[in-house]
């Protein structure tokens, strides 16, 4: 069943330079711990070249820099980019169709194509629309009026909320909550909170990435956006009215707040958090555990709660353990001073008088 | 299908004041950049007033001291709480109900109305008492000896084990876990973990919201209790035996461990956490990623890692960037103070002497 | 159907020694609070004595230093430990299988035995093994290659991805995602995600507990491990390839990055993070919201973020606040020592020249 394929075959995918044997035939990529004889693995710098010494893989994909290897290589650019090329490559399987395993439940004026997978006990409300080549996992929810796209995939327990439009090559793992109410209320006078209708929806473009256990809220009005090529880890939460770039990464346990948008290649570290209103704009880099409350300029790369340019933020964490040290220095040097003035007060200087009138 | 008020009726729910045709026909609302005609949609500040131009809605809930607008409004006290009253008027809908759709299964000596809707692949245990017109979407889990208020709505995949007793017009988003065991362990000499049983249950009091992939765990002993009217945001963790005041709200990502009480209208901003065992008291506020570990009193409002008084916190990361900076100073004045000191000593003065004996 | 000990057999179990009538029946065990006529209590310190005065309890399980109480008592040296040895003896049931009870999905080549209880609605997918006495509650979804040790339970719509290997006595909370994909991309030049494939597994060891809506990556290559012992509360996020030592506890809403290992009785409080990449020895504790980016030498304990020794952030979280008035103090004394410069520069000496001269 395993594809294989020749080192030239594979250097050609990743515009590599094959170094040895190009007719080696490659069915496997492994890491340099678990690779086997037909495998390739990889190196992403040269320093590494020493951990090749007992790996039992045939063949590695390996930096510009690297030479006079024991093993056939393919040189290129960026190794652990063409590594996940020649890894998916290898593993690309025709889309087998099971179409809908029962029991399942589907609703009323769905259009659902026949190459799909959609395991047990997945529920599909009315006038849902499903593409080619989809897979659900069981357990899934999917609320009336969502549309999924061609070749998406939906693990086990997700909910996908009524209204959801969701792209093409779309990943949303399992225990995941697409749609639910954004968190909007109005307070009354008793201190009693009003509910705000959430009528908007959540719009996924394709290609986007959603970890376990993540939650995207539907928009109080309009739409919440996650836009193409989106990665999104685990338990993050991604607030109503929010629009993330093309291509930004939210880390584990990232939360924004509602109305926050981010540019392009936003990255946020993991446990980052975004309070509501913010304009992000593109490439902002907030490290993990980081707290920002206000507009980001593109490019900006901050840390810390609030959140400062990371430099700063790095210099003051260095002095932070230092600020009970940097209190009794000031202690010691107010009772130094103290004493210089009153020695010079007693000398007849004038010092002391001006220093009392301040 | 659309109801249809006129601008009179819709005032009369707010205490309004009506400014133009009060027999206009409303029949949605809708945010500014959103409403169509027909819509009434609505500003929360006089400031606002300009980004109507644009907008096609019929008629507008404004503040009480606008004036002459160009289209009919409603003059209120609260705009945004008019908003969410008016919208929920309008948008409500007599409960219309499926009855239990197949496939479900339902465990024995229950009790469940005609008047309600609970979805497929929905699993109820024994002895549940479940409310007139409660709706429980797919996935649903209910343990045994649960109760489910009247008009409570249970989202897709929600899980609330055995004991839990469930209020009236509760809503609870999808992936939520509600009654899980709490985490609580007694180690031996070895440092193994022997889990203490916990056989308390969760209470969740009338008109509670609970957000997507939020847990509320069940008391070791006793009740886990979440008091009327409060709000809870998604992937918020309550822990065993916490009480949560009435009108409280836990924005997202909120922690609170073990046994802490919460008193009425606490605000926890996103991503606080609160440690074990403390007393927080009425109208409390913890800033978003604060980390409380001590008790608060009433209307105290904090900020930071640990937290403190939040105007203290504001002025405290205002100084922090400056850490570095200070360090410099601190040290340029050292030198400056020493060579002061010499220089005295030299003169023949006593300074020097005693600075040498602290 | 209540079980029922002495206090004699119940103090064999926990190595106590009894004061006052050993042939007393005890059918229950209850917190000081709740404890009932023929139930024991238990107090874990000396101090707490007097709480036992209004207290129905029929006996007390007391720390050794406790004498001549109202009630009969166990003394031991770990009451906390004691108590919870003795609950579960008294709450042990022999495990009542269901058998698998429909409707479920059960794919093929599956081994299960026939002490069991399979809820409905849940989905096994090919090749899956099913250990003694393992208790699966509805929505539960097994992915195709699992294996689930003898006395497991995993709670209402736990996700569990194929290859996913869990051990003996390992319990799983409702909404827990266990090996769902790691998130790892490789970025091409324009800024686009590749997805690097995730291949390798999760395994569960025996005796771990993991929490609700917590999520346990599988690896890129190889295993991500949590070990023997381990206790996992909700919502934590434990990533790929991540390996947590036997007995280690991982506290609400805890994140571990890709690659980093934890020794044995490691500790990390609530919400704290630790990086990716990181080797944190044995006994390492790391205060609540900690964030740790470098590894950690046995038994070391810190805090903050970027976390520090704990005593040393205890120390600089209690001069944070005075920050603003440390600048203050700073500029004042700038100010003074400046004049004082001047004053003797006037007088003819040298101090001000070297002083303009660094």
């Amino acid at each position: 069943m395993e594809k294989s394929f020749t080192l030239n075959e594979l250097a050609v995918l990743v515009e590599g330079e094959v170094v040895g044997d190009g007719n080696l035939q490659i069915s496997g990529l492994n890491g340099i711990d678990y690779a086997d004889a037909g495998e390739i693995t990889f190196i992403t710098s040269a320093k590494k070249t020493g951990q090749l010494a007992g790996c039992k893989a045939s063949a590695c994909i390996v930096p510009m820099e690297c030479a006079d290897l024991d093993l056939p290589c393919i040189r290129v650019q960026n190794p652990d980019l063409a590594a996940a090329v020649i890894h998916n490559h290898l593993l690309e399987v025709k889309f087998e169709a099971q179409g809908v395993v029962q029991p399942t439940h589907i609703g009323n004026k769905c259009s659902i194509p026949d190459e799909v997978t959609i395991g047990p006990m997945v529920c599909i409300g009315d006038r849902v629309t499903i593409g080619e080549r989809v897979l659900i996992y069981p357990g899934v929810v999917l609320g009336s009026d969502t549309v999924i796209g061609d070749d998406t995939v939906l693990h086990a327990n997700v909910s996908v909320a009524q209204g959801s439009i969701i792209g093409k090559r779309v990943m949303i793992h399992a225990n995941a909550s697409i749609g639910s109410d954004g968190f909007g209320y109005a307070t009354d006078q008793s201190g009693n909170h009003v509910k705000k209708p959430q009528v908007g929806n959540v719009q996924i473009d394709d290609d986007v990435d959603i970890g376990a256990n993540s939650c995207v809220d539907r928009a109080a009005f309009g739409t919440t956006r996650i836009r193409r090529g989106v990665k999104i880890d685990n338990q993050v939460m991604v607030a109503h009215n929010v629009d993330v770039g093309e291509n930004s990464i939210l880390v584990g346990q990232v939360g924004i707040a509602g109305s926050t948008s981010l540019g392009r290649n936003v990255v946020l570290g993991a446990k980052a958090g975004l309070a509501g209103h913010l304009k992000i704009e593109d490439r902002v880099m907030v490290a993990g555990m980081g707290g920002v409350h206000t507009n980001l300029k593109a490019g900006t790369v901050v840390g810390g709660v609030p959140a400062i340019d990371i430099k700063k933020w790095g210099k003051a964490t260095a002095s932070y353990a230092r600020l009970p040290e940097m209190r009794k220095d000031l202690k010691k040097l107010r009772r130094d001073v103290d004493k210089l003035l009153d020695f010079i007060n007693n000398s007849g200087g004038e010092t002391d008088r001006e220093r009392k009138e301040e």
